[in-house]
């Protein structure tokens, strides 16, 4: 029922784009592929790393549906169908639920401000009434940084009580451990991520549901086996190594350097390219940064 | 060539909906063209207090054909097209331009946080460039409120330079007077909007478009006597008034309240809905408001 398909270490797939602009639909599944062949569990495309809000509904549609014609288990997959409207948002989940997607990541819609719970409440009752589909599994988007507005624990608990089986976990990406922590305990059973694999380890020892990360897309590897010996105390320094690399690549715009660093693995320098507003990381900064990675990303060779 | 048809005097006009949820077109046709027969000189559906954002680029379009179709100038119309994608910001601005409309009103692409100017001059060139239609005026709907990003003067200075005659205005909504003071003194010949009429008299005495406001929508007479008068000393005593009435209903979440007040003028508690996650006005507060706002609103009856 709660989709262990998905699992504990989600990428936001990064969305690579062609020189003219457009979703690069052959990058992506690539990159999807190798993700899940490098450790990911569960891909969750169409996330804010993704630049999934620069994505139109038909070129989600379009990149969710080149990836189950590569082969990808839809069970695995967790897409970002979060829009600021009602009647998009449930457009764009019947899809991926008419899919067999394992899940969805729904923001709270975002444009507005000063909302109170029974607001959120009546947005996502009537999202979830509307798209009927007793397969839904909704993981509620909790990013502040971005949205200002995101969701109080009586209203996950309220959530939780009107569509239990369907109101199933929640990405953290407050930035703030205490209050994923505070998730984690006040909502048992609830699939509680955290937004970033600094906090993996202690998610994942506390009973969370693990990370879903935009650094997972270029250390999966690393955070799998964090993963895969929670309890094992040679865990602690696989975790200070991954939270060491993502100190280091978070100096910069997160999206940008993950690109950057996609783009300096696979020898393709189309992989920085940004749809805007983004700008792409200056290669300046690129090779700045790869140099101090060097040695402690674990790949080696082009991937 | 910077459509005087939409003059000085504009209301995001109110977006009802049905007991299902749906926008309501009749009430909504209905509404604008009171609003013209009223006084405002022009509209901008698709605004903030339009809940704009709450409507799928499909209801926006189908409620702009409605305008028309009841006979509305389209010269007198600027939507709201801008959304969170470039495509989907092409699209609704290539319907709105292709339908005639005076302008289309574009928010900066508001998902995003720390972006730079170049990336959203990129933005914007880009749906420009992609809409490419000689007959786009563009207006820069500039509400940190709402979006944390915004448009700087060399950033505006940059795309007037390159599509001089399409980049023509901006709304501030910034509620900041002297942020609009700084931008009509620096940019001559820009149609700079205030996002509130309580600054529409100082706007017009310095050289500014007008307002484009929330409250336009119940009061557009008395805010087209002040634009008709600008420089005349009698004209400061019906600033004053206007600016008591905006205080008095800003009290209040705005949208809601100016939904009330229609409400109110048209003994039709429909008019009360939002969409969710908004939450209508209690019924109480609208009494409340009603009966302080008695005697200053200059409508006795039904409307």
């Amino acid at each position: 029922m709660l989709s262990p398909a998905l699992g504990s270490v989600l990428a936001p797939v990064l969305t690579p784009f062609t020189a003219s602009g457009e979703p690069d639909a052959g990058r992506f599944v690539d990159h999807a592929r190798w993700l899940l062949a490098d450790g990911c569990t569960g891909l969750a495309p169409f996330g804010t790393t993704s630049e999934g809000n620069s994505l139109s509904s038909a070129e989600r549609k379009a990149l969710l549906v080149a990836l189950l014609a590569a082969g990808i288990d839809p069970a695995r997959l967790m897409p970002g169908t979060g829009l600021c409207s009602l009647p998009e948002t449930v457009d764009l989940t019947t899809h991926a639920v008419g899919l067999g997607c394992g899940g969805v990541l729904v923001l709270p819609p975002f444009y507005n401000r000063a909302v109170s719970d029974d607001g959120l409440y009546r947005y996502f009752a009537g999202v979830i009434e509307r798209v009927g589909d007793a397969r839904l599994r909704v993981y509620l988007y909790h990013i502040p940084p971005y949205t200002q507005i995101g969701f109080s624990i009586p209203l996950i608990e309220r959530l939780r009580r009107a569509f239990p089986g369907i109101v199933v976990g929640l990405k953290d990406s407050s930035g703030d451990w205490s209050h994923t922590k505070r998730l984690i305990e006040a909502l048992p059973g609830f699939r509680v991520y955290s937004g970033s694999e600094a906090t993996l380890l202690d998610n994942l020892r506390l009973g969370g549901a693990g990370c879903i990360s935009a650094t997972a897309n270029v250390n999966a590897r690393l955070l799998r086996q964090i993963a895969e010996a929670p309890r094992s105390p040679a865990t602690d320094a696989l975790q200070a190594k991954a939270t060491a690399i993502r100190k280091e690549v978070q100096l910069r715009p997160l999206i940008q350097a993950t690109k950057a660093i996609i783009a300096h693995l696979r020898k393709d320098a189309g992989w920085m390219a940004t749809r805007p507003p983004l700008d792409p990381l200056p290669s300046e900064e690129a090779t700045t940064m790869m140099a101090r990675l060097t040695g402690a990303l674990g790949y080696s060779a082009t991937v």
